[in-house]
């Protein structure tokens, strides 16, 4: 696969977890982290599912993929399908995931600006699915999205 | 109590987790959260306790308080052992969590300089005990520390 080709594979996967967490009635955000074209692990946001404050997309996702050593996550390329949270991206930089791959950033963009000031390559798809996705969230569910980025509602 | 000395009782129970953190075999680092002088809970790092990536003391302290209102973290002061890592300070600038009281952070530093630009309030209380366990932790599992933050061993 072309790089191109792969990126929007990988954030297929990221988007399949983001529609299971939005079918479980929770926030459908979804990521992959991958190591050299080998998939660590899928993740999605569960704080509905499992009443976590910390589980979004990438954490998540990263929890999934369980201990590793340093130099894997700095090999590896985070797939999410909305724009970092600062939890998200402070975990990115405190394992020095060197590229993330963002669906879209139009519902939602708080750190890209910092993780790039931290050497962190950002790719944003604009992925019509991804956002099609979000917007139905904070239409469907404006509440809980308010709690997950941690504003009242 | 005066604030002085609240803040050396909550750090108290922060270390308490540290210090069974360190009984587990784990990363001593401890914390606890505190709203208007209620302790919503404690918790400590559980990289071994439970393989986790995420489960820095700060976090996993924040997951144990459950999900809150917005209001709530807005109210609160987080107490933690060691200065927090950028995951962790990530996590305090999602909830705007508006104050951080750290225990020491000559061992480790990466975030509070970026935390004060956030607006956090950041008081270190260089205390003793935490020093010293962290000093033991870093001259005796040197490697599970380095992979504690990310860095090669």
């Amino acid at each position: 696969m072309s790089d191109q080709r792969s990126d929007h594979h990988y954030l297929g996967l990221a988007l399949e977890q983001a529609q299971l967490g939005w079918d479980e009635g929770g926030v459908p955000i979804g990521a992959a982290l991958v190591h050299r074209g080998e998939v660590l692990a899928v993740g999605r946001n569960r704080r509905v599912q499992l009443g976590s404050a910390i589980r979004h997309g990438e954490t998540d996702c990263i929890e999934t993929a369980g201990r590793l050593p340093a130099k894997v996550y700095r090999e590896s390329v985070l797939y999410t399908t909305l724009s970092p949270c600062f939890m998200c991206a402070g975990t990115a930089v405190l394992y020095d995931i060197p590229r993330i791959v963002v669906g879209e950033n139009r519902s939602f963009e708080a750190s890209e600006s910092w993780l790039r000031s931290r050497g962190v390559t950002i790719d944003v798809l604009d992925d019509a699915a991804c956002h099609a996705l979000m917007q139905r969230m904070m239409s469907e569910r404006p509440q809980l999205w308010a709690e997950d980025i941690g504003e009242e509602a």
